[in-house]
């Protein structure tokens, strides 16, 4: 199985040209499309979704994640080996989180063996022309030495943790999705230490600590799919409610 | 093959994972999208396209359909299987229609065996938990009985049909479209009783009843891929022309 | 492989109708998707999109193109069999760019033959009940000439080129993308003949003349991917940036 995440949106034809060079390769893969909606550019957005997302696929997947402002430049092409599957993915970033996570337990290749890749090989659309046939013959056995020599210094940049301060853990709203549900960086053991939590966002104390979206009629926070801290409103959405954004801080601390 | 339909929107992943529980255990299913832009929580809008889209498909189909503001709680999760194919969906009124237009042809099971389930079962995403691999598991040929016991009561709300009165028939938008054509719950075959027929809509009479949208120059009234009376704008939007909106009245009458 | 470009958009089951019955013709086919965005009846956009983009696609694709203000009159199904891939479109000058491309390498029949057509034919989805049934057919292997007569006189409108005048050469937009990078119809290949050119665009001289976007820092002219003079904004939308829009003059002249 491929997955794909983009910033190309689903108009201009750039994802079907890219699962033409992939379905040509291979023909027999299943090709999933994590999303094409990354906001354009946004590294943060890319490297949150794709570390949550992929986390539920089988480790022999091979995700494509193409959001690559410097495509063209010296930037260097990686191939990620981990436990949770593999990633082929411009160097800028963008593997950030998957790479924290799965930090001592990955091998990380320079994609610079030309044999795989679709020549002529453009400027400006290395998604078609390198990761994506990459991709495609690693998912038909290519022993992924063959991509390129190791490297060691894949661009890691540090992945913001909630910190502990005062006896309350302060993290911030790390994505925000299509309901308006704000997705924290909280990650759901450190509410199972507490038999009782309050947290604390844009001025408003929720006590409302819930298992799922119907246990309450307001603001609540809970355990949400991407295994974090959520908040929700029910029936509508949290994040006009609250006027809340990616970056605002959200607290959890003893519930008095 | 296996249909989806759900309020998830294509940003935020849950797509691609309620996609890779599917291929994993069953890599050769063809998966097609429905619509995945259901506006949140509307089961009405649910429960129409639906039962109209799944008519089309081949009895063998498995439709997943999951709208769920209740996830997580005691509603059901439900596999109905109907003569024009299977549907695997919560509890909540998403199958009015289907079952309605179905009524004495469907056998409705509460799934409950949860040896067919993903686990651990998230209370926030029953989709990717439940529904998904229940629906791969039945394209793999699992007997629908191993599922749970027969349920005798699913939740179908009434489904709004136009009634006559004083020699008029009066119906209602029940949906609009891309083009913003206005799609009635008026069956085609009601009018074909009739020789001439006038439309009345928030305030104006078309009389052009035509075949194809390239019969008439303005508002026409024809019968549309939905199989019931659609008014539409040549070149245009008639939602917009009219300023309509679902649940607006629309009536059927003698042309004069 | 079959693609399919439309402008149904994603909301209201016309895409998955579609391909159900591509898939219940042939369900081991790839299906992909060109784009379902086309505004609604653009025919410049379509044919400009489906010509550029099917050419990165194996020549045994099969293209479904549709987009058809005209469905239900006499207007004629056509089948294009080109050397860059076969297009099942209807007549209406979506084929413009590819025939114009493939012209006197194309042959184009009249799809006629009602055997492989989905029966009862609506007279308002004709991408469901002809043309998806006949590109699944083509994809099983039907002979070309089964579908109807050859036909010599399929609508082609002229597409603009861009013209030499007082030694500029002056192109328009033809394109605005998601990241509001400014397509022109200039061939890059038209670049080639110079050392140092400089762009004229809504009252702004670009003198970057790069290879891909991390060259400059502001307003670029580079070879885009599809393969003409594009004009960009590091970072940013040259189309906002510009207020530019498709049709607007661009005019490349040798730099001072």
């Amino acid at each position: 199985m491929i997955t794909l995440l983009t910033d190309f949106g689903l108009l201009d034809g750039y994802v079907g040209q890219l699962k033409a060079v992939i379905f040509e390769i291979n023909p027999f893969v299943n090709i999933v499309d994590l999303t094409h909606d990354i906001e354009p550019y946004n590294l943060t957005q890319s490297a949150f979704l794709l570390s949550k997302t992929s986390e539920r696929f089988p480790p022999d997947t091979i995700h494509v994640a193409v959001v690559d402002p410097g495509v063209g430049s010296t930037r260097r092409p990686l191939l990620a080996v981990t436990p949770k599957g593999s990633f082929v993915a411009p160097d800028n970033g963008i593997l950030s989180a998957v790479l924290s996570e799965q930090s001592g337990r990955s091998t990380v290749f320079q994609i610079s063996n030309q044999t795989y890749w679709r020549h002529p090989v453009s400027s400006t659309f290395h998604g078609r022309d390198i990761f994506g046939p990459v991709a495609a013959h690693l998912s038909l056995g290519l022993d992924p030495e063959k991509v390129g020599e190791e490297v060691s210094d894949p661009i890691c940049h540090p992945v913001n943790k909630p910190i502990w301060a005062d006896g309350k853990l302060q993290g911030e709203i790390v994505h925000i999705d299509r309901f308006g549900n704000l997705i924290t960086n909280i990650d759901r053991e450190l509410m199972n230490y507490r038999s009782s939590l309050s947290v604390f966002i844009k001025n408003e104390v929720i006590t409302d600590l819930v298992a799922n979206y119907s246990q309450s009629e307001g603001l609540m926070a809970l355990p949400g799919s991407f295994d974090t801290l959520e908040i929700a409103l029910n029936h509508g959405s949290a994040a006009k409610h609250l006027n809340a954004h990616v970056g605002d801080n959200v607290c959890v601390f003893d519930a008095f």
